[in-house]
């Protein structure tokens, strides 16, 4: 069994997020399986997904600390190239990597009690991102 | 097919660290899947899950990197609302995640000769923590 | 329905590289597979696979960071032990991880317009490094 769905989010620019699990979750609860594994993917290559407890203080502190690994004023080869301006949106995701496998076991995401799917946008504008899934198993 | 598993594991604080890879690999001879994808996931949002060659100085150099990462001793947001002092695990989770997914060929994990699957728990104190596992395939 | 692949590719020392996604494309391809995952895996605990723009820009920039995180000349527990000289090499080798996992929809890889499968050789040595990859779905 597998059952696939698309997602757009429109996010702000630089680390506009949002907390996706209720619709991964719904994925998970339209297929009807109840042992599988569900992949969550963004399709492009400057934004992220990852889990974290969807709380205004961790947000921040991922936000400081890819603001650290991957400063917005540093100079990027990639910028010389494309003058867009948006080489750490880059490097971020590279590193951050844009999606995730969960388990799915009695028909339930297996995320943590206060774990969440974070899907970010990165880029240097608000950009409208598309996320797809595909949950297989039986 | 497809089969899931539950373990527990007690680890220290910080960098509480167990090579789970024997655990995984059960798992997959149980399920008697010979062509498949294994998902192994932490449920929680201070550990994490990679692959290293299980090996004293190769776990000191990556809690090393993780330190200078997300320093400890920094001042946290998260830390402000909750006061539980584990900003910088939420941090290092959200960067190294807390899942993988392998390849299973031939009724094999594939990994490599000395790659291990690591579990870690990067919170500030001692914590049992779960992990689960679905094996899905033919 | 499943299908497994095993590809080597032989790559330059330190950061080498090479876009894997016309290969993982191929295997999904093949598969018949319409909707599912695809698991792309490096058996190897001193490499990694993410996605990128495959751009030389965003290369050399992925690379600068990777040298921020574990620079190649500091000193590592792991070297006392071993004296292979690729202590930074196991660092971020654990921190990127080692595969990815992508949906498959309408039989395509879902990947981004400029979204590309990046494997990289992180040793300190030209390697060739064997990927596995397990296309799973119906």
């Amino acid at each position: 069994m597998g059952l696939a769905r698309r997602w757009t989010f429109t996010l702000d620019a630089e680390f506009g997020h949002r907390n996706i699990s209720a619709e991964v979750a719904q994925l998970v609860a339209d297929s009807g399986i109840t042992t599988g594994v569900v992949s969550v993917h963004l399709t492009g290559s400057t934004g992220a997904i990852t889990t974290i407890e969807y709380e205004r203080g961790a947000l921040l502190d991922l936000r400081r600390a890819l603001d650290q690994l991957a400063p917005v004023a540093e100079d990027y080869r990639h910028n010389e190239a494309y003058h867009d301006g948006n080489g750490f949106s880059h490097v971020r995701s590279a590193l951050l990597k844009t999606g995730i496998a969960v388990p799915v076991i009695d028909g339930q995401l297996q995320l943590g009690t206060w774990q969440e799917i974070l899907l970010l946008n990165l880029d240097n504008r608000a950009r409208t991102r598309e996320v797809v899934g595909v949950v297989v198993g039986e």
